[in-house]
């Protein structure tokens, strides 16, 4: 491993809000950023220094020229030129070999259940019979997922029946699927865990995320889970950011079934569950992300109030900053807009609560994202 | 009064640490800035949009030129010609009245003992005479203050008899000097109002400051005071707002004196013993400076934690970004580097920390500062 020069300039691949939530924190600590994006993204309105291109050879080249180490706010990266810079001696933070694992739900799957990480039944299938036998053994509905390129539940189905799942074996046209039952899900977590090159490692506690049409919609800090329950769902935490390797953050994404954890979904870099961080947190996941991949010390997970509440604002008709002093108009709301153009279904910002208890902040973030997509003022 | 508009882009006058922390929050609430600056200034960094200019008549008209609501950093401006941007329609805030006041501690004085706000005694000298007269009234030493233009201690002399004072008078040269007995300070308050055009005002308690050769070295939230005594800091506070029609961030800075509290100075801007808001309170200063500015609703100035300490990291030899891994290695800090230049004497930068007391969060924050200047870990 290459060292790390002791005030690295940061390279980051993408320029969204992750990237627009890493600006900050990286100019408090003084560390340059650069980025490999579109001069027209979210972020290249807090950093000067952006190199205007795609994440393929090029671009990673020209970026891994601009910067010390090189990390990511987005896996949609040409690995094999992330593993060319590593093997060259660059810095890449994660690794490729982390992101092929985060990248690939079903390696993901066959390397944590080697791991010890508990995950649900699951099958891998290119055609109907292999769909069809895992449903004589677990029954139907199914959940079919592509391995790779899915998020906000794209690249996942749910399937009642062999009719649907047909459907969808005919759209991926012959490509592996992922096939697991459909979980009678009591709740999801996600843990957030900060890691180092040397493997320090800082855990966040478990957080509840509620999806709405399978996109994150609401985080609750802390989640609403016995002790116990957070514990496990943290210790799986580890155990994963461990068996991969990884450096920077780590979000791992869990359901609570029958009161068990198991494994959903991996992310290698920071992610909306932990936006709820920067308020709520005595260190964001933004700068602990950048803390871990400069090799730095990393901050305190521990919650600084005593309930945190994220509510994303999704874009319906109207650019929230339009409806601006509405949302401010609540009581004790950090509002974050992302200075995107507004879309139906797109992520335009988030707002978090803070206060004596989940139920007040839930509440208060709700209205004021409400308010922020032009919903009548309740 | 001009209306602002629903999205206003606020232009400030300065590029310093002040306009550097105003960023984020702008970002965050999708309101524009563009600076009157220099682009080597630390705010350059975080916003694309400088006029490379001074704070005269042709860079304030080019700042209200690209601008909808104009604001500053510090008060160093052609109040002149904000006068007749104001008189043309341009949204000032705060307005040039406000600066003239906050600008002329003679003023001040004048001002706001007409408004009940309780002063020391105070004289207003030319000449030698005039300062010996007053120290037969309330003897020697006396704090001799030119009335504009001085901060950090600069323009602050003490005289301990007639030769000290009569230095003084010959260093100004026929200029009025404030004249006021040296008090025996029991300890230092501040409190910051935020203030909208329409008058809705919101004040944040009281927090204690402390200075080291008249800089502001560390700031203590909550101020170590009774509840009636910070009461009547945080009333003395919206007096002042309220007699001045400040609009944005106004930080009054007082005495105690005998369990007695007295207007000390005045600034008319986000204030730097209001930094410890960013971790410690449920809105920034620097949010509700620009709520404020753009006449948005103010955000809850509570505190969202027990205790915060800030510690100015002021500059000695080193470069404080060579010893971030040390500073981050203190529990539960917030590391705040303004990307500018070491040199011994400037304020580089400042710690926050949070936590159950003052006394955990003052070690704490001291450490990390001390670490950052190259000092010791201890």
């Amino acid at each position: 491993m290459a060292d790390t020069p002791r005030r690295p300039t940061i390279g980051v691949v993408g320029g969204g809000q992750l990237a627009w939530m890493m600006a900050p924190a990286a100019a408090r600590l003084g560390l340059p950023l650069v980025l490999l994006a579109s001069p027209d993204d979210a972020a290249a309105a807090l950093v000067p220094d952006v190199i205007d291109g795609r994440p393929d050879a090029d671009g990673l080249r020209a970026l891994a020229a601009a910067c010390d180490v090189l990390t990511v706010e987005h896996e949609l990266v040409d690995l094999d030129t992330m593993e060319a810079l590593e093997a060259e001696g660059h810095p890449v933070r994660p690794s490729a070999a982390t992101l092929r694992v985060a990248n690939d739900k079903i390696r993901q799957r066959e390397l944590l259940a080697e791991h010890g990480v508990p995950v649900a039944p699951w099958t891998v299938a290119a055609d109907l019979a292999g769909i069809e036998a895992f449903a004589d053994e677990h029954g139907w509905p199914l959940v079919l997922k592509r391995p790779r390129g899915g998020y906000d539940g794209r690249g996942v189905w749910i399937a009642d029946d062999v009719d649907a799942a047909r459907a969808v074996v005919d759209e991926v046209a012959g490509e592996d699927l992922l096939v697991e039952p459909k979980l009678p899900i009591d709740l999801e977590l996600a843990v957030l865990v900060a890691r180092r090159p040397g493997g320090e490692l800082a855990i966040y506690p478990a957080v509840e995320t509620v999806q709405v049409e399978a996109m994150c919609r609401e985080v609750v800090l802390p989640a609403p889970v016995t002790n116990e329950l957070a514990s496990r769902a943290e210790e799986i935490g580890q155990r994963v950011a461990e068996a991969i390797g990884s450096v920077g953050m780590l979000a791992i994404e869990l359901f609570v079934v029958d009161g068990e954890v198991l494994l959903n979904e991996l992310a290698a870099r920071p992610h909306n569950a932990g936006h709820v961080t920067i308020e709520g947190s005595v260190t964001s996941q933004f700068e602990n992300h950048l803390r871990a991949v400069a090799d730095l010390p990393l901050g305190a997970t521990r919650r600084r109030v005593a309930a945190a509440v994220m509510v994303n604002v999704v874009g319906e008709e109207d650019d929230p900053r339009d409806h601006l002093a509405a949302g401010l108009d609540v009581d004790d709301v950090s509002v974050h807009l992302y200075g995107k153009a507004a879309r139906p279904g797109r992520k335009l910002g988030h707002v978090t609560a803070t206060g004596p208890d989940v139920a007040g902040a839930r509440q208060r973030a709700t209205l004021a994202a409400r308010r922020l997509t032009g919903g009548t003022p309740a």
